[in-house]
């Protein structure tokens, strides 16, 4: 492994101070006033660097490095939003390692006698995280088709503010159709602890992990809390709170295969202290490398709802709103990519995604890659997420070696 | 009984179109504009009838129907403030009760030879319900001495609003310090469906249960809901859904003395469907007549938790914020408000509060009658809430009963 990239280092930290936090993260939720700013800072460092930069309709950035004009695309990228008191690497490693490997393949191609096939596009897809407008991974999911357009601009945040209009707010939506991609690249942080716990520098994601997530209304109806008798009630916040429970026990009960179960949001109405809930709106989420695991862990959360029902007095409904299956990133890229770290000394091992991810929707359109460096304990979605600075920069190195071939055609 | 009063009616359906819903409820909670909007309707009332309407500094307003200048005044009322979608009657009935009691009761001082020994004065208590501005019972706690002002001005709402700037907003601030205080009468729906059951016009009211409310903050830590290993999860709202459940199993274990629990309202951060929450702030309620019975499962609430903090690795803090114990009204009051209806030929029985009232503070302070009315089934704090005309008006009839005699100093 080389020694770390000052220059990279130096962008990082830059980058880390848009909506800093005094805990060491960062938060800065997707078309935030945050947001806004470390966007127009990507797009004045693409810019200072040959690219020209574009918005889509639904507020994706790209900064097209055309070296072939008409050629396709090799894109690489990944999210610079964040979640509330999220961490400064989760995304944002993503798009500044595109960005900087963008622009070094670029300036390899430049310095070479040959010629690539294709050119380079760095991107930074809009709201991956989700917190603020749902669903997550929303940006790459119109790109590829699989939401409208429409439905993304009209979705609001808790305030009423749509899509379309906090983009209009930061100025960061355009017309650009977008690039015609002729491959996809990513690096992410693991968000998990098992690169760290073998010592290895590098994952090669090689598949998802399947995930289901449900959006569930628990229906009671107000009542004192006081002097309602508590035969009478029928508690919606009791309710959620008794399928919490139901949805940690789920998992509890998988002991051979992962199941990774959380509630982790809830809207709670009235939520007065002295008002017995009549609603809670709450958003579930199941995730195993086994989808018949995750199949009968379904089951059984619905077989569980009826007994919920009878004890809280409440009515339970469930939507399953978003989710995706065990998918298959193609071999040939890991391969690529397997040979690539090799050449540059890097320790690898091929590894599932537990998180979904931008490339977990770009995979189903073009042949992508999907790399991960290492986080220290596994921390995310956290104040203090942590990778290690020579782990940022060997992840540079081994996405420039990647993109290079990309544009020379190696998965076409 | 006399046949519903038609004025007490028409009144009550105007008072009601104050933050009217569409669910036939009212949406006024403490110094928002629908509260504006009431507590000037009745300012103006009031002064119609020759009362002098005045503020203290913490928003109580008060009606002084002056007879005697210089003696003390016999106060009646309740609160106009509501939960959010709370029901018509809940407070608002015996405010305008009270008003229509105390000019009432002047006109039958001023059409006899008699003279009573003190004045009468009208109430609407500042934030009775605690939804927007906690603590419950505001502005009876300050003017009663067990709240300081100071506090009470501080306190904001959920997006940082002073109870003070909230009150300057709505204009309903003074420096008025108060009446002297020779007694009081509140008149409420009861909030519970004994009295209907028992086919009884009226409920005396001789005793409050005792109540408990503790603070509780539950604190994991935020990671990612999908990638974070099960075991490496600190997740508060886990740890919260379980004490939800525990509080609940309190009240299910108490099988021969009632104990009313409840957990209505949280606070979840940073509550996103991707984040494990780092801390959940909660409200637990705990109430019985049997104070034995409450500190015991008060105990029980507290050795539940090193259990809860093991299973959801988290720390949970609980501080008791407020409280009252068993406490008698007067038997004097009781006896007086008993013969009163007697003449009126309302049937009645003694009963406790099991809801916190205004009455309850200020029966420390001077001697206090609280009179219920019937609740049809029972359902309170919610849209839904409903009295009957005949029990409206009858009720109202006793409260002008009760403080004609409180004038002649009944009590003193």
């Amino acid at each position: 492994m080389s020694t770390p990239d000052a220059t990279l280092l130096k962008d990082f930290a830059t980058l880390s101070a848009f909506g800093a936090t005094s805990g060491g993260g960062v938060d800065r939720q997707a078309a935030t006033a945050a947001d806004g700013e470390q966007r127009a800072w990507l797009h004045q460092w693409l810019t200072a660097r040959g690219a020209e930069v574009r918005y889509d309709g639904v507020g994706n950035q790209f900064g097209l490095f055309t070296v072939i004009p008409g050629a396709p695309y090799v894109l690489t990228g990944s999210h610079l939003d964040s979640q509330p008191l999220g961490g400064r690497y989760d995304g944002a490693y993503g798009v500044l390692a595109s960005a900087h490997a963008a622009h070094r393949a670029v300036q390899r191609w430049n310095a070479s006698d040959g010629t690539p096939r294709h050119n380079v596009a760095v991107v930074n897809w809009f709201n991956e995280e989700g917190s603020r407008f749902k669903p997550s991974m929303m940006g790459s999911a119109v790109f590829t088709g699989k939401l409208p357009a429409e439905t993304a601009l009209t979705t609001t945040d808790p305030t009423g503010t749509t899509v379309e209009a906090a983009l209009r707010e930061i100025g960061t939506i355009g017309d650009y159709p977008g690039p015609d991609v002729a491959a996809y690249a990513e690096i992410h942080i693991e968000q998990g602890r098992d690169l760290e716990n073998k010592g290895l520098n590098i994952g090669l994601v090689d598949a998802t992990w399947a995930a289901r997530k449900y959006q569930v209304v628990v229906r009671g109806e107000q009542s004192h809390t006081g002097s309602t008798v508590m035969a009478d009630r029928r508690d919606a916040l009791l309710g959620a709170s008794l399928l919490v429970v139901a949805v940690r026990e789920l998992a509890e009960e998988s002991t051979d295969i992962p199941l990774h179960t959380s509630v982790s949001e809830m809207t709670i109405l009235p939520n007065s202290p002295v008002v017995v809930a009549r609603e809670v709106r709450m958003h579930v989420d199941l995730r195993s490398p086994d989808e018949a695991l995750l199949d009968a862990a379904a089951k059984r959360l619905a077989e569980s709802i009826p007994g919920i029902e009878e004890r809280a007095s409440v009515t339970i409904g469930q939507v399953q709103t978003h989710g995706w299956g065990v998918a298959a990133f193609p071999a040939t890229g890991v391969e690529l990519a397997a040979q690539a770290a090799d050449e540059l000394s890097l320790s690898h091992q091929t590894m599932m995604t537990i998180a979904g991810h931008d490339s977990v929707n770009m995979k189903d359109i073009a042949p992508s890659i999907m790399l991960f460096v290492p986080s220290v304990e596994g921390i995310s979605h956290n104040e203090g997420e942590l990778t290690d600075d020579t782990d940022i920069s060997a992840g540079t190195d081994l996405l420039t070696e990647v993109v290079h071939r990309l544009m020379s055609g190696a998965l076409d």
